[in-house]
């Protein structure tokens, strides 16, 4: 038994309330180690009523990553303190007991030698989620580059490269314009990168929070975006850029005329006057996101800084009624403001939902007091590494997000924000060398698997581009130039995760197999998602029926393909995805 | 290489702030696997005034539990970001690299395989701890049974057993009396279980926390002793019960009265009316401590609740300017609580020493933001698994502190109150089956070992007792029944520790070995205290010089003992404990 891979804390972590009364315990052990691990419990203090309150249960293996299957038991109770230990038996026969981090030969009786878990309080903690979100798909705008309600001219929309200045023309009526064409399509939730008044394209750099960028339109053209999506079923979230403003934010500018007397000089990091901005040679001398002087970056451990941004956020879900905030960089601004920001906007809005940009695993932002999702680079990186760059097999990218799902709390997987690109990376279709069928399958995998899906402005019409600016292309609305054999791939897409719900709230079984070169769900009792992760032709009649993995594809050997609506002929070519149902 | 064993989290865990700057990383790995481990780091924007900000460093081996050894590197930075990922070279020659929870088997190259460590942030966070308590001792005073300033009769003090509610008589003034002995003895810290009005003789079902029990004095009596204890170089800390009161709490006293229509309904979790305060068979009708209907469990998060025992903990250290609270009950009530604790209390005086009970390892609270230190009840668990329960043997006893240290923030470890008893187990020398050369080696090793060693009156003259109540007896203040040989012990290792502050902030190699039956610590460069935690006798005869161990026990042949005075005879009894000089 590899004693040095088991993990258990007692904490949030691996011990916490899914809703009153109902507990999930998780443990952490080396992969395929166990023959079976049991959870033990009992009340911490002994009930008048009740001598024994010992209980146990079998506790189920519910993920593995690359070196770890993560064991799942639930448990209903009603007890101040639940106590608990965990009953380890190996493949090698071995037993241990694991108790309060120790292990014991024999099962403890001593309670000292137990896990505690106070009730009350872990079910005060509880992380509650939007529910409404669990499902969604998001769709990113870039507003911009997406659409324009005044004529453009062509050859400025569609031009390429692209500058980084270039405002095509876009703006919120352009997009409200084309909301039937994103409810065809079957996206779910529009995230528009930020929209108030800036000197830049990308408007990352705010310089008035409380007015919408005159050449994006006005408060009105926002309120009937968001009123005109909300009548279609759908929903808006803007982009929260509170690391950093514009030089030219009231503070800053205040900063600049008032120096080191200015009321606002605690709202940023000033090290010295006077205020330099950087050149190519010199930093800025005052904290910015990246040393980037056009950015200077806010001092949120300020309090009255914070509470202007908390006012900011509240503001756009009490005026225009938005449905949640992309937190940007948001890995760089303190837990104690995003604990406050969303305490304040749950307590305007228990449903406004808050997704913070991380591009790592990053469990201390979600442990039920910060945000309740995050933009899910790891699933980029394993998506990429799998299909682009040859990182990863089948089972090598299971395992990854077989990570996430043992590591997290349950409730943040279904909310994931599962990514193939953004408009900080390349375009997936410029990662996979343009090969179209890669883009299909990558789609798949992102649109088929649990979680949100986020697709890129564009992404669905084969838009393609390098790194930033290059990846923010005018949105291609001619037929000639969108690719609509990909736009019908997506909504198929869209339409199959709408008809069966299990495969976004994650209920339905993933596996993967190098031997084949497949990853698989099981959609429901008849119907199997199979992608083709190589770039190698897989026939039926090749498949071994002495292997479980390849038995259970046999059985759909008579079947149809959902998403071309065709009989299955046996055979899967590169990268080819079909969900099969039987006849 | 067990990659299985590999943990690491970029955030407070394992990648702390020591001061501005100065920034601690932590990786575990499977004991005994690596030959060297090297962090790799740079900035994860690049400078504009340098191009590569690529930076290496070997960590070091800090500790080690029965299977996992710690690594640890300091690196001090001026970055935005710090981007970083190790390099693990296996026992067997293997290399991995770890970055952003992956491994590679090349250096990776790429920014998005590494971990984040935003510095500003992080700083921001630092946790800071009163640096005050490091090196300091803490006697716990029981105040009803520890002295009386008023004639007592001796066949009622020194009755055994005694009952819960004998009331003995000792009050604030009997404490402040002694304070010269304390001195004298050279403890530092007073910690006073509860001293607020209550009917019962523990206090810990409090009627009124802004009034000093009669019974035990007035608020005068109590501002006498802070400030006398302050004078002397003493400090004084109170218990704070904040997980439920007595029935007759002003707040459960109007709900008595009025039910539901109570405004203070929401201070507690009542079920159903009429109250039912519960008896042998049935359990009260609302939410108590341990079930006992005589401590109806506060609601904390009520936040008219929480607000007013902030105020509560506010008031004594505005008031009466104690130097701390310890905690009771702390880990059933809810981290919001504590943290809105602490930032009232900090404010207040950043000195204030915060110290929860929880009996458990319990990084959750000791994050920065809750907590300063905690009742060390795994030190407990430890000291008499190895002394009275053959639970554990020397290198076993070292490798549970071990995962203590490896596990929590290094600030932490100075601070953790390291205990042989208290008020809620059964006295040590019970535990000892009687056995003072127990007791003697317990003492020497919590009072030389890394934390803040907390004395539980009356130990010091080996002052018997088993569980609650009779651990409480009075204190044997009678020379006839004092035990002035223990005394003396206690004495002399307190001298020590105060002479040898590296002893206490944890800076001496520690050192455990089966095959002698030691512990060992390097108090400096030419002393060395060696405890024998066995009842074999050793004899350096005996030793062998070809380990590593042995000879640098042999070293010490010719030495004196602090602790006797006496010149070191070679001969180490069962249990016995040296502080070996060179001669």
């Amino acid at each position: 038994m590899n004693l040095a891979a088991i993990s258990h804390y007692a904490d949030q972590r691996n011990c916490f309330c899914l809703h009153g009364g109902l507990f999930r315990i998780r443990i952490q052990v080396a992969k395929g180690d166990m023959s079976e691990v049991i959870l033990h419990y009992q009340d911490k203090y002994i009930p008048v009523d009740r001598e024994d309150t010992r209980e146990k249960v079998t506790m189920k293996k519910v993920s593995s990553d690359l070196y770890h299957d993560y064991y799942e038991a639930d448990v209903t109770i009603d007890m101040l303190c639940l106590r608990y230990f965990f009953e380890l038996n190996g493949q090698d026969e071995m037993r241990r007991y694991y108790g309060d981090y120790r292990f014991f030969e024999h099962a403890p009786d001593n309670v000292e030698a137990m896990f505690d878990m106070p009730q009350i309080l872990r079910e005060e903690e509880c992380f509650n989620t939007p529910q409404w979100a669990v499902g969604k798909t998001v769709y990113q705008i870039f507003p911009t580059r997406f659409a324009s309600s005044k004529p453009v001219d062509p050859a400025v929309w569609y031009k390429a490269p692209i500058g980084a200045f270039d405002d095509l023309g876009g703006d919120l009526k352009g997009i409200t314009e084309r909301l039937p064409y994103l409810k065809d399509l079957g996206v779910d939730i529009l995230y528009l990168t930020p929209i108030f008044r800036s000197n830049s394209s990308h408007k990352y750099d705010i310089i008035d929070y409380y007015e919408i960028d005159p050449s994006l339109g006005t408060a009105d053209d926002l309120h009937t975006l968001i009123d005109t999506a909300h009548e279609m079923g759908m929903y808006v979230m803007l982009d929260a850029v509170f690391n950093h403003t514009s030089p030219d934010f009231f503070a800053f500018r205040n900063i600049k005329q008032n120096g080191v007397h200015s009321p606002y000089i605690n709202w940023y990091y000033m090290d010295e006057f006077p205020i330099f901005y950087g050149t190519r040679e010199k930093k800025p001398n005052f904290k910015s996101f990246a040393y980037y002087g056009g950015m200077p970056k806010l001092n949120m451990a300020n309090e009255k800084t914070a509470d202007y941004f908390v006012q900011v956020a509240l503001h756009y879900v009490r005026e225009f009624h938005i449905d949640g905030w992309r937190l940007d960089v948001a890995d760089e601004i303190g837990h104690a403001f995003w604990k406050k920001l969303r305490y304040c906007l749950k307590a305007e809005n228990p449903n406004v939902f808050i997704v913070g940009e991380n591009w790592h695993y990053a469990p201390d932002f979600l442990t039920g007091d910060e945000w309740d999702s995050l933009m899910n680079y790891p699933f980029y990186k394993a998506l990429t590494g799998l299909i682009c760059y040859n990182r990863l097999s089948a089972e090598g990218f299971l395992a990854e997000l077989g990570f996430l799902k043992g590591q997290y709390q349950s409730q943040v997987l279904p909310l994931l924000w599962n990514m193939m690109d953004s408009h900080d990376v390349e375009r997936f279709i410029h990662t996979a060398g343009h090969d179209k069928q890669k883009q299909k399958l990558a789609a798949a995998i992102m649109l088929l698997f649990p979680g949100i899906p986020m697709i890129y402005y564009g992404d669905e019409v084969g838009l393609e581009g390098a790194f930033d600016p290059d990846n923010r292309r005018g949105m291609l609305w001619s037929k000639q130039k969108a690719d609509m054999d990909m736009h019908a791939w997506y909504k198929s897409l869209l339409a199959l995760r709408k008809r069966y719900p299990a495969l976004a709230s994650g209920e339905c079984a993933i596996a993967a197999d190098d031997t084949t070169g497949l990853v698989t769900i099981q959609v429901d009792d008849t119907t199997l998602a199979v992608m083709n992760v190589t770039g190698e032709e897989l026939l039926w009649s090749n498949l071994d029926e002495t292997r479980e993995f390849d038995k259970q594809l046999l059985s759909y050997r008579s079947s149809r393909d959902l998403l071309s609506g065709r009989e299955f002929t046996g055979k899967l070519s590169g990268n080819e995805v079909v969900v099969l149902k039987h006849s």
